[in-house]
C-alpha cells in the first residue's frame, strides 16, 4: 500500500493550512443576487460579531469559501470554558485551574477544533456564531468543515503501512486528530480484527479436518461471537475512561431543530433546561414498529420475488434465452433497490425528525437504528431465504412456481427438479470473498477514481472558460477572481475538500456489524469465512483511513462514548447467530429429509438457553478478568485527585495547579504552532496578552499575508465576488490562472 | 399494630444511650483466667491507643461489655477524612472544604456511626483499633454493635402505623438510621408492594371473570413481572444517586481474611493495592457449578423421595394408620432439612472463603448467591414437581410406586387411581396464604416470644443466684458487680441488645425474592396470589422494622449501591416465570391428555422470544420515561458544582465553602447532641477546639457520670470483673440489684 503514502508526499507549503481553522462554503447559484449579497453580509456580520476572523475566496462555480480563524486568546478561553463545563457535568473530576479569563491550550488538535466548531455552530446565547449549515436561514451554506492536517494524516498512514497491527497509541492518534466518535470506530474494527484471528485459525483447522456444518466448529464460533460482543463492551468502557468521555451525551447542546415543550428552571441550580416529555418521545418511537414492518414487507417482498424468479428461471424454466433471463431478476432488483431504500430512508428521516431528539447525537443514534433495520433486511434476508426456505422446502415450493407449463410453454419436467443444496454454501462463500472485495472497491476505490476524473474534467473546463472570458470585470474584482500565486495550491486543495463528501462514521460501523452478522449467522457453512473477513479488514482499516483523510471532509471532532446503537445490533446478531448456527448445523449436517420439525425446534430452544448461559458466564468472566485495566484507570484518576488535594492542602485553598498527568498528543510542532504550550513551569497556563494583530505574526509570513485583509474588506470582497460570479451565471465559470 | 408502638413508650432516661457509640462483648467462659486478663488488657490498650474512650461493665454470664466512645473531635476528623476519601474515589464530586484537621459534623446518625465502626474495626495502619469480632486474636469478642436509637425507632414505627404507604422520606429516615444497605431492602419491599397493587387488582377481576390458568391473566402477569424488574433497576439507580452511594464498592477496605498475592504500587498515584488475579478468582468461582449440582442433587433427591412417599401414601396406600402415615414423609423432610441445609451452607461458606474476596461486600454477595441457589431449590422444586411431573405424568408414574402390592400388603386398587389435578392449585394457595402467615410468625413473632420468655427466666434465675451468693467478693469488686441505680435500666437494655441476633438484611431480601418467584412461576394458577402477597407485605415491612429495631442488634450502617445478587435472581425468576407461566397455561387450560410435547415446546419457545422482546421494550421505555428523576438529580449535582465554582472564582482560589444543599436528617436534637450543627453561617464547619474532658460535659450529667472513670481504671475494673466472674464459673451467675 506504499502508493497511498507515496501519494501524500508533497512539499511543506502544500500541506500548510495558513492558520485557517474552519471553512464554510456559501452557494448562491439558486438564489438571486440581492438576496445572496444580503445573506452573505449577515453571515460575515454574525461571524465577526462572535469574535471570529474571516477571509473570503471564491469556490468552484457559484460559491464562496469563507475561511474562519478563531483568535488564539478567544480559542484558549473557549477551550477552558469547555473544560469547566466538562467538570460541571462530571465528565472530568478535577476542576481546571484558573478563572473565567484563563486561556488554556488544547491537549489535542481535536480539542482545539471542537472549540472552533462550537464557536461557529453554537447559538449566539452560548457564545457561538449560530451557523447551522443546510438549515433555516443558512440553508445555502452547503459545507462546513475544518481542514485536514495533511502531514499528520500521511505520517499516520505510512506508519500503518509499515506494520500489520495497530496499537492503542494509533487509536489515541486518531482520537487526537478526528475526535472520539471516529476513534471509536477504528478501535472497534481493530478489536474485531484481532478477535477474528481466533476463528480464522479455527476455520483453517475446521476446513481441513471437519468440513462445513461441523457441530464443533459451530459451537466454537457461537462462543466466540458472544465472547467478542461481551469483550467489546468492556473494551468500550475502558476506552471511555481512557479518553475521558464517560457521559458526554448529557452536556451536548440542543439541536436547532429541537422543539421543546416547556422550559424547566431547576429550583436548586437555576439552570434552565428545555424539556420534551420522555413518554411522548417513547410513544413516537413506537412508530418504529410499523416502519420496521412496512420496510420488512416492502424489501422482503422485493427480495422474495427476485429470489423466486431467479430460482424459477434457473431451475424450472427451460425455454429460450435462459442464459440471459437468469440475470434479469437480480438486475431488476439491483436497479430498484436504491429507489426503495432512498424512499424508506426518507420515511425514516421524517420519523426521526418527528421523534424530536434534543441533541444531534441522539438524532444520529435513532437514525442509525432505522438504517440498521433496513441493512439487516437487505443484507441478510436473501441468504436466510436460501438457508431456511429454498434448500429445506425447495422440493415442495419450486414445483408450484411452475405456472408456465400450464400456459403451455416448454419447461423442464419437474420430475427432474432437484434442490441444489450447495447453493447456500456458494452464497456464503460469495458473501465472504467476492462481495467484500466488491464493496471495498465500491466504497473506496471507485469514489477516488471518480473524484480524480471529475477534478481533471473541471480543471480542463475552467481553464477553457477562463481563457475565453478573461477581463470581463473591474480590475479589483479581477484580482479577487484570480488566485494569488502563493495561495493557489492551498485554495485548490480547499476547493477540493469543500466538494468532498462528509465522512459518515456510522456507515462504516454498520458495515462492520453486517460483516459480523454474516459470520455469526452463516459462518458455520464454510469455515474459511473468518479468514476472508480478517484479510478484508486488514485492508479495510487502511482503506477507511485513506477515505477519511483523502476523499472526505475532515469531520468535526465530535465526542462519543460508544459505537452507538450498533452495540445493540451486535448483541442481537450474536443471539440470532446462535439460533441460526444451531438450526443450520441441525438441518445441513445429515440428509435433510430426516429432519423433524420438533427436533429442530428443540435444538434451537436449547441453543437459546445455551446462548443465555454463555453470555452470562462470558460477561461475568470478562468483567472479572479484564477489570484490571479499568481499575488501573481508576487508580490514575485517583492519583490526579490525590495530587490535586495535596497541592490544595499545601496551599490552603486555591486549586490553581493540578499537575498535568496526561501527555499531549503532538504530531508536528509546526502543525500545532497556534496551540504551542504556553504553560508556565508550574503547569498553569500563563494568560496570553497579545493582541489579535500581533498574534498572527506568530505564524509564518504566508499566514500573515493571508489574514492581513481586514474584516470589513472581507464582506465587500465577498459581495464583489457574488456579483462577478452570479453575473457570469449560466455558461459562466470563473477563471483560475495557474501559478502552480 | 399500636401495641408495638405502645411497647416503646418509655421514659426519657430509658432510651438515653449515655453517649455510648459502640459496644463490644468479650466472652471468657471457655478460656482460662490468665489468658482472658491478658487478652482484655490488649483490647483496652488497642482501643485507647486508637484514641477511643472505653468503659467496662459486666454482661450476662462470663462476659464483659466494653463501651466505646469516640471523642467528638476525633470523630469529626474521621467523618471529614471519610468524605475526602469519597471524593478521591469519585463517589462525591465536590471536594469537602477544609484541611486535614477539619472537624466535620455528620449529616446523618448513620454517617457518624459508620465512622465509629471504622474507628473500631479498621486496621491500625488505617487509623482504627483493628478489632475484628470472632476472628483471629479477637475470636472471643462475640458481639460488636452500635446502640439502637430507641426514640427515633419508636417514632418511625408509630408513624408507619398511622399510614398505609411509606414515602421516600421514610426511606431516607431508614437510611439515616441504619445505612444504605438496610434502606435498600426497605426501598425494595416498598417498591415491590406498590407494584403488587396492579396484579392484585387484575387478580380479583381475573378470579371473578376468568378463573385460573387464563391466558389473558397469565400474559398480564408476565408483562408485570418483567416491567417490575426493569423498573426496580431504574429505581435502584435513582436511589443510588439520591443517597450518594454510586460506586462505593471500590473504596471498601480489605477483609482481614483476604489473602492477596502481590502488592501493586501504582506507578502514577503511588497507591499500594493488594491484588489477587481476577482469572484465578473466576476459576475458583467456577466451583459454584459442582456445588450447585451437588446441592441440587442432594436437595432434589430428598424432595423427590418425600414427594413420592407422600403421593404413594395418600394415593396408593390403603393400609392401616393411613391418616398418620400421610404426615410422616413431610415431618421427616422438615426434620432433616435443617441438617442438610446447614451442611450445604458449611460447604458454601468454605467455598466463599476459598474464593478469597477483597471486601466484606463481595464476600457477602458471593455467599448470598449460593444461598439463593439453595433457597431456589428448596422453595420451588416441590411445586415444580407437582406442576410439571405429578399432575401431567402422575397417571404413568404413580402406579409404579405400587411396590407394596407386590409384597402382599393391602392397597387400593390402582384401577381407582386418578391424578388429583387440583393438587397443584391447592399447593399454590397454600404457598400464597398459609405459608406466608407461618413464615411471618416464625420470623418475627416466635423469636419475640422466645426472647421475652428467656429474659424472664434468666432474670428469675439471676435474682435467685444473687440472693444466695451475695457478698462473696471484695468490696471494690462488689461495687463493680452491682449496677449503679442510675445505670441499671440502661445496662439491662444493652445486655439485652448484646444477646440479640445480628440483623441479616440479605435474608429478608431473599425472602422477598422467593415470594416474587412464587408469583412469577405459579401465580397464574390462582389469580388471588398477588392479593395475598400484598396483604402479607403490608405486615411484613412493619414486622421487619420491628424485628430490626427490637429483636436484633443495630447493624453497622454499611453502604451499598444495590440490593446485591438478588437483582440477578429477580431477572432469572422473571425469565423462568415467563417460560413457566406459558407452560402452565398450555398444560392446564384444557384437558391434559390432548397436550402434545411439540406444541408445548413451541409455546415455551415463543414465550422466551416474547420475554426477550418485552424486556428490551420495557427497559427502553422505563429508562426513557423515568429518566427525568435521574436528570433532576444530575441537575442538583450540577448546581453543587456550579455554586462551588462561583464561590471559587469570586474568591480566586480556596474552595473553602461549598454551599450545603442537602438537608440533614434529624430525629431529635437530643439524640444527635454530639453531632450538633457546628457549621458557621457561611456553611463551613468551624473547627471545634474543645478538649475531650470538656466535651463530655456537653451531654447530660448522667453521661458525664458514666464516662468520668478514667481509661486506666477501665482495664483494672475489667480485670477485677473477669476474676470475679470466672471465679464464680460453673454455677456462678452475677447479681444484679434491681432499682427499676
Amino acid at each position: 500500500m506504499s502508493w497511498l503514502a507515496g501519494h501524500e508526499k508533497h512539499g511543506h507549503d502544500e500541506s500548510d493550512n495558513l492558520g485557517v481553522d474552519w471553512v464554510l462554503r456559501y452557494e448562491f447559484g439558486d438564489i438571486d443576487q440581492a438576496q445572496a449579497i444580503s445573506e452573505f453580509r449577515t453571515l460575515i456580520h454574525d461571524l465577526t460579531e462572535a469574535g471570529l476572523r474571516v477571509q473570503v475566496r471564491h469556490g468552484h462555480g457559484s460559491a464562496l469559501l469563507v475561511f474562519i480563524r478563531v483568535p488564539r486568546d478567544h480559542l484558549g478561553k473557549m477551550v477552558h470554558q469547555s473544560r469547566i463545563k466538562d467538570w460541571l457535568f462530571g465528565i472530568i473530576h478535577t476542576l481546571p485551574s484558573g478563572d473565567e479569563n484563563t486561556i488554556a491550550s488544547a491537549e489535542t488538535p481535536a480539542e482545539e477544533i471542537r472549540s472552533v466548531y462550537h464557536a461557529v455552530t453554537w447559538r449566539k446565547e452560548l457564545g457561538g456564531a449560530g451557523i447551522t449549515p443546510k438549515f433555516g436561514k443558512w440553508k445555502n451554506i452547503t459545507a462546513s468543515f475544518p481542514l485536514h492536517d495533511r502531514d499528520a494524516c500521511s505520517e499516520l498512514l505510512s506508519k500503518w503501512n509499515r506494520k500489520t497491527n495497530l496499537t492503542v497509541e494509533d487509536l489515541d492518534a486518531i482520537r487526537a486528530l478526528f475526535g472520539e466518535k471516529v476513534a471509536f470506530y477504528f478501535a472497534f474494527i481493530h478489536c474485531y480484527s484481532l478477535f477474528l484471528v481466533v476463528p480464522a485459525a479455527m476455520g483453517i483447522v475446521g476446513w481441513w479436518f471437519l468440513g462445513p456444518y461441523s457441530t464443533i466448529y459451530g459451537s466454537a464460533l457461537v462462543v466466540w461471537c458472544i465472547v467478542f460482543v461481551e469483550f467489546w463492551k468492556i473494551r468500550e468502557t475502558d476506552l471511555r475512561v481512557r479518553w475521558n468521555v464517560k457521559g458526554v451525551d448529557q452536556l451536548k447542546v440542543n439541536r436547532s431543530q429541537y422543539q421543546w415543550e416547556k422550559e424547566v428552571k431547576d429550583p436548586i441550580s437555576g439552570q434552565v433546561s428545555q424539556t420534551f416529555p420522555g413518554w411522548k418521545q417513547f410513544l413516537r418511537q413506537m412508530l418504529l414498529v410499523p416502519f420496521a414492518s412496512v420496510a420488512s414487507v416492502a424489501l422482503g417482498t422485493l427480495i422474495v420475488v427476485t429470489f423466486a424468479s431467479e430460482v424459477f428461471i434457473s431451475e424450472v424454466y427451460n425455454g429460450p434465452l435462459k442464459g440471459y433471463l437468469e440475470f434479469v431478476p437480480t438486475i431488476l432488483f439491483s436497479l430498484s433497490l436504491p429507489a426503495i431504500t432512498s424512499f424508506l430512508t426518507g420515511i425514516a428521516t421524517r420519523l426521526t425528525d418527528y421523534e424530536n431528539y434534543r441533541t444531534q447525537d441522539l438524532y444520529d443514534l435513532a437514525q442509525t437504528q432505522k438504517t440498521f433495520v433496513m441493512h439487516f433486511i437487505t443484507s441478510f434476508l436473501p441468504t436466510i431465504l436460501t438457508a431456511y426456505v429454498y434448500v429445506p422446502f425447495g422440493h415442495a415450493i419450486v414445483p408450484h412456481l411452475d405456472i408456465l407449463r400450464r400456459v403451455g410453454i416448454n419447461t423442464a419436467s419437474h420430475k427432474d427438479f432437484e434442490v441444489d443444496t450447495s447453493r447456500f454454501q456458494a452464497e456464503v462463500i460469495y458473501l465472504s470473498m467476492t462481495a467484500q472485495v466488491f464493496s471495498f472497491a465500491e466504497e473506496i476505490v471507485l469514489p477516488y477514481v471518480k473524484h480524480v476524473l471529475w477534478q481533471k474534467w473541471r480543471n480542463y473546463r475552467e481553464h477553457k472558460a477562463g481563457l475565453t472570458r478573461q477581463r470581463s470585470f473591474s480590475k479589483a474584482t479581477d484580482l479577487l477572481l484570480i488566485d494569488a500565486p502563493e495561495e493557489s495550491f492551498f485554495l485548490r486543495r480547499i476547493r477540493g475538500e469543500a466538494d468532498a463528501d462528509e465522512y459518515k462514521v456510522e456507515e462504516d460501523i454498520l458495515e462492520m456489524c453486517v460483516q459480523f452478522g454474516y459470520l455469526a449467522l452463516f459462518g458455520v457453512a464454510w469455515p474459511l469465512v473468518p479468514l476472508g473477513f480478517l484479510l478484508n479488514n486488514w485492508l479495510e482499516v487502511r482503506g477507511d483511513f485513506f477515505k477519511l483523510t483523502l476523499e472526505c471532509q475532515r469531520p468535526p471532532p465530535i465526542r462519543a462514548d460508544s459505537i452507538g446503537p450498533c452495540l445493540l445490533g451486535l448483541d442481537f446478531l450474536a443471539w440470532m447467530g446462535t439460533l441460526s448456527t444451531a438450526a443450520i448445523v441441525h438441518l445441513y449436517r445429515g440428509p435433510m429429509a430426516e429432519v423433524h420439525l420438533s427436533s429442530l425446534l428443540l435444538t434451537v430452544f436449547i441453543a437459546e438457553q445455551v446462548y443465555l448461559g454463555i453470555r452470562f458466564t462470558a460477561s461475568t468472566a470478562i468483567q472479572k478478568i479484564f477489570s484490571d485495566a479499568l481499575r488501573r484507570e481508576e487508580a490514575s484518576r485517583y492519583a490526579v485527585r490525590k495530587s490535586f488535594l495535596e497541592m490544595n492542602q499545601s496551599r490552603h485553598g486555591g486549586p490553581d495547579s493540578p499537575s498535568r498527568v496526561r501527555q499531549r498528543v503532538r504530531f508536528h510542532e509546526r502543525v500545532n504552532v497556534y496551540s504551542s504550550d504556553t504553560a508556565s513551569p508550574d503547569g498553569s497556563p500563563s494568560p496570553t496578552s497579545e493582541q489579535p494583530q500581533d498574534e498572527v505574526l506568530r505564524g509564518s509570513d504566508r499566514e500573515a499575508e493571508f489574514w492581513e485583509m481586514r474584516e470589513c474588506d472581507t464582506a465587500d470582497a465577498g459581495v464583489k465576488l457574488i456579483r462577478a460570479l452570479s453575473g457570469g451565471k449560466g455558461g459562466g465559470e470563473i477563471k483560475e490562472v495557474k501559478h502552480a
